[in-house]
């Protein structure tokens, strides 16, 4: 038997770089495990990616930046001239960027350490490495930021006694501290709201029952865990005040990639009148995707859905597997996207072209 | 290993009447082992219908009137006296009818062959018993007449290379032979018409994975099996021409209870304008029901969402669970409810009322 401890207090991913090695709770372990791993290798990172042993897009993009970092040490532990440390570095961030294909934040945050190494050509490679390393911290800092601010704005949506639904895993396990729609849960629970929150359990990979519920338990929020299925029923009951998801990628019309099932349950709340909120770090608005017909969805491994089951196939051998990872939910379907520089209401393309013109203001004056 | 047999060939639900015994499918076991089991006493019959071994509306009532039948008989053999036999038959009756709550054809049955021993009073006990016999058999034989007509009413709603979706199992599994949603898929395959069908795997106890994707390869159809959440994905994609599923109640207005997760393919369905088709056989449908509010839903085990996944907990230790049976579908989102004397569309309190009048002449000329 392990012994218990709270998830609350440990980091999703966090650098060892005395070491060279990334800490990572291993997500594909829990509920019944909570248990760290180490990568080393960058074969082990873009695994850890690939297999979802870390995920949710801020989690992925401040690994990603680590494991990016790491590589430019190993290389930079090899040579001192620029151009031969950056066609390796160019090499390696193309190794970690084929790992997932949907999530933004990977791409984003390596091509934030790719800039980094551009900017201080003409520099030694240390002073690159340095400066790499330097940056793979800031968008680890930048996430608590942002997340914080997201569960400042959504609580301004809510009040005390709420029922809310989320679906998948767009909690602390997917950043790495807060979460995005569990950020105000967090901070309401903090401030006295008493949320009955509902987990859809999210087929295939149950990130929502197996990390959700698992997070918000661990906090001492009232949880309970639904099948996908069963969102409507609940909502016809009045049991559901709003809905709080993640994304993935949003478009710049608003048009939002999440977790499969996420533009289902947008359906579903907008016939009930429900009102759907996306939780976005603006690192996740993607404003060169115009829409989300531009968004390339990942078809994930038929076995997924057949055989996680008693140790058994739970479809008959043989049969076909429509098997997505995400969605798209229109834009028409989402009340607001709140982003830690507010609060986007459509029209989206207008709300999310100010969203971005804030943060470039504030950018400025960092 | 066991060796392989076609679902098809295999009656659901069959009375062995010289062994005093109710032959079934044991569906727990699908789709990994096609087996069959005998049900001996009441007790056996009783959780064979509680523990979903057979399940599905019309196969429910087909066994529990062979089940009270048995009953019957073996009260038969203890005594010759009408009151004595009836005051025994109505305990084991009541006691058949306390295994689900929600399906109607459960009571349905249980109370035709009540009828029957009512219509017999004054008879001898050998002869009531042989109308019980004769009646057992009659809701078995009109179960199949009436999925072939759901069938033919049904495939006249579609096109040749139609993509169908379907919740749950309504198919020969949960019938005698045909099945309800099903019907129109097996007979448009035996005319070519080459459906490609979507089967929701259907949480949490995966009928639809398990079950109703097996029956429909078992015949030849293309199948394709779904989480819950997928089908808003792919009806954007143009996908579904047609939902199809059956019901365990339908309400006099047409609100239409059915496996938990039916209101939201129902929601999703209208919002992409795909046509929402209620396979009805007429036994299902309570005139004395006014609206969905009127049906009382199961709520079951939490085990069910919670302990199904790898033989180990997939949700944490503790956490609540809301896990209804059913839902109930508004009849604002149903396109039309096809039955075995013809296909009801909006408003359905008035095309119900029409279909049951048309049985009722039906009834009248046999």
């Amino acid at each position: 038997m392990s012994e218990k401890i709270s998830i609350m207090d440990i980091d999703t991913v966090s650098l060892d770089d005395e070491n060279s090695q990334i800490v990572i709770i291993d997500q594909t372990l829990l509920p019944y495990e909570t248990k760290t791993i180490r990568l080393t290798s960058q074969k082990q990172i873009w695994e850890a990616i690939y297999k979802l042993q870390v995920r949710g897009a801020p989690a992925i993009g401040v690994c990603a930046g680590f494991g990016l970092y790491l590589a430019a040490k190993e290389i930079a532990a090899g040579t001192q001239d620029y151009d031969e440390f950056y066609e390796a570095f160019v090499k390696a961030k193309d190794y970690l960027d084929s790992s997932r294909p949907t999530a933004v934040n990977l791409s984003w945050a390596l091509n934030q350490l790719d800039r980094v190494v551009c900017a201080n050509k003409g520099k030694s490679v240390p002073e690159v490495l340095e400066a790499l390393h330097k940056e793979a911290m800031r968008i680890q800092e930048e996430d608590i930021r942002a997340c914080y601010k997201l569960g400042e704005y959504g609580l301004s949506l809510l009040k005390k006694g709420d029922g809310l639904l989320t679906h998948c895993n767009a909690g602390k396990l997917a950043a790495t501290r807060y979460g995005m729609a569990t950020a105000p849960m967090y901070l309401g629970q903090e401030k006295g709201y008493n949320f009955h929150v509902y987990c859809d359990e999210t087929r295939p990979v149950l990130q929502g029952a197996r990390l959700t519920a698992k997070e918000l338990m661990d906090s001492g929020i009232d949880t309970t865990v639904i099948c996908d299925n069963m969102s409507s029923s609940l909502m016809k009951e009045g049991k559901v005040q709003a809905v709080f998801v993640g994304c993935d990628r949003v478009a710049a019309n608003g048009d939002t990639a999440n977790k499969i099932g996420t533009s289902g349950v947008a359906i579903i709340a907008k016939h009930y009148g429900v009102p759907m909120y996306i939780m976005a770090p603006t690192s996740t608005i993607d404003m060169n995707t115009a829409t989300g017909a531009d968004i390339k969805i990942e078809q994930r491994a038929a076995e997924e859905v057949t055989e996680m089951w008693y140790e058994k196939r739970m479809a008959p051998e043989g049969v076909k597997v429509y098997n997505p990872s995400f969605d798209v939910t229109d834009n028409s379907l989402i009340t607001a996207i709140v982003t830690e520089y507010g609060i986007a209401r459509p029209p989206f393309t207008e709300s999310l072209k100010k969203i971005m013109e804030i943060k470039a203001e504030a950018m400025k004056q960092e």
